[in-house]
């Protein structure tokens, strides 16, 4: 069984000789390979270009036996090709270029054309396949339209981005103008990245816990939903939203194949309420990858011994990895899902 | 029907004429009357002077027919009494004086003696209710040994307080003692809340989600059991965590007799599957009142018409008051639950 075949299969709850595994945020900080590059190009420059985001996205790959590569890109180069640019500010977070404060802003807004503004990570996609083979799985991604919004609206990183309820609650005319605009560039956008070789899409809804449970669906779901559909099963979408796996009925409705959860999730009872409505993927809590070997080894198989051995399970932590995650935690936590000790 | 006793036959699951209602930090900074007291004191100095601390307590009673006073304070009060002060960082957020990063300095902290060294919070309780009267219910507070641990462990405010899991991970003896020394604490200062006159206490367990869910128990409300184990009935607790609403039959478990839900819960379906377990509070989001008193009303009747008939339950928000919320809306939302026009 390939990597590509074990991933996949989980993806489709078929019977694997193990959990597929893979990380979010595998290429990042935590690999002296990424930092050494970093001093030679900012990020924005790797996300742009697709010979270093291509290297990027392999570098983990180098050094583990994962089951898929993520490209290595950005949830906020969709608002830069509508036109809302943004930048890392001093103090850490994101800045956007300027606040979304105004119909006029948004109705300037433009959806078109995204294949190819956004070739850039077509190319990476393209060029990451040719050197990574046809053994292992290739993931797109893309931030949902909720969380996208969250930032434009608010201009930036917040604490509580608050703006965006009251842009939704107060004028929700302009809200659903502002979501359709994401919806149709993202959908625009995940067909180039299945041109391009995804096997599979993560959408992720990283700010779903912002939003109030009445109106999840209204606000978020609904338009994941509509991405999804016009996907038309061309590839499996995983949906991970943050802070909000105790909705998994309704994840499971926007006809995404795999719910991704956070650490905040009970796994087994989980997979329980789940049944074969999706397959389940996650949800290691990240900061064990900070503490040691020994523990990362206790940790990752109480989470193989929660998700079981009912097909449908991939391997991943419940949220991003984190700078501070060790080598040797990283090692131990492959080690103890593949029975592999490098990636050889 | 005073009052207190229609928020106390609410927490008792008895019917009452109308939901009660109060609001997390609904002492502070958007009444005008805390900012301009705020412009002559600063924030310790109101909570640790009585007299202040009473009349900010009353504040919002004397605006709004609130059913319900909290006294004004902080949940840190009790790491510095332990002996690890805090201040507030000129770029926002709490910095404890020094990082409990040793053996040696959870040892140092002394849980002895607590009502003497909080007892300007038992005076300000005191003092409040002889100016509130009998008729209006009185709620002391604290923060779970878990989230005060969040504080101390990781030296003050963080985006994800990763310290404190990985002493709890690596280290679970020291992180017990901690947690012991914590709750022995908590236990004193909450008896002399309840001596001094409070009718039930909320405890905070505001970075629950923090914690992953299998260590849930161990990690975090095995000690709130604890807590209210020893409290023996005396007053009902309301146990507010918030991020883990989803884990309702382990929240009641710790003898809690309300459940105070933030807003990513679907209110109906807790309280159908919460049944006569206890009574719950809770999920207005609190970003509903920095919009137009229209759309209060029409987010607070969802709220309740969500809530239902069924007697045990009390309106509240999803999450504290924030600074920028509207004194129209929130009249509007008094309007909406109590039918009433003002306070008088």
């Amino acid at each position: 069984m390939t990597p590509r075949q074990r991933f996949l299969a989980a993806v489709h709850q078929e019977p694997v000789d193990r959990p597929p595994i893979w990380l979010m945020r595998q290429a990042g900080r935590y690999l002296p390979e990424y930092r050494e590059l970093k001093t030679k190009h900012d990020f924005l420059t790797m996300v742009r270009t697709p010979e270093l985001a291509a290297e990027v996205t392999l570098q983990p790959l180098k050094r583990f036996p994962l089951d898929a590569a993520i490209i290595f890109s950005d949830i906020l180069v969709i608002p830069e090709a509508l036109g809302q640019g943004y930048h890392f500010r001093d103090q850490g977070g994101i800045g956007m270029d300027y606040l979304l404060d105004s119909a006029e802003k948004i109705e300037a807004l433009d959806p078109t054309k995204m294949a190819e503004k956004l070739k850039y990570v077509g190319d990476a996609l393209s060029l990451t396949r040719s050197k990574l083979g046809e053994d292992t799985a290739l993931l797109g991604f893309c931030g949902s339209p909720w969380t996208l919004a969250c930032y434009m609206v608010e201009g930036g990183s917040a604490k509580d981005f608050t703006a965006i309820k009251q842009l939704a609650l107060v004028q929700p005319e302009l809200f659903e103008a502002l979501m359709q605009k994401l919806t149709d560039a993202i959908v625009d956008y995940l067909h180039m990245q299945i041109d391009a070789g995804a096997d599979a899409l993560q959408i992720f809804d990283s700010w779903g816990a912002i939003c109030p449970a009445t109106h999840y669906e209204a606000f978020s779901l609904r338009w994941i939903h509509h991405i999804i559909a016009e996907l038309k099963n061309r590839v499996p979408v995983i949906l991970y939203a943050k802070g909000m796996g105790h909705k998994a009925p309704d994840l499971m409705n926007t006809g995404a194949k795999v719910i991704s959860l956070d650490w905040t999730m009970n796994l087994r009872r989980m997979r329980d309420s789940i049944g074969r409505g999706a397959a389940v993927q996650g949800n290691l809590d990240p900061v064990v990858l900070t503490t040691t070997p020994e523990v990362t080894r206790r940790e990752a198989q109480h989470v193989l011994d929660e998700a079981g051995s009912r097909p449908g399970y991939i391997f991943n932590l419940g949220h991003g990895m984190i700078p501070s995650a060790k080598i040797e935690c990283v090692e131990a936590l492959m080690e103890t899902v593949t029975g592999q000790t490098n990636a050889g």
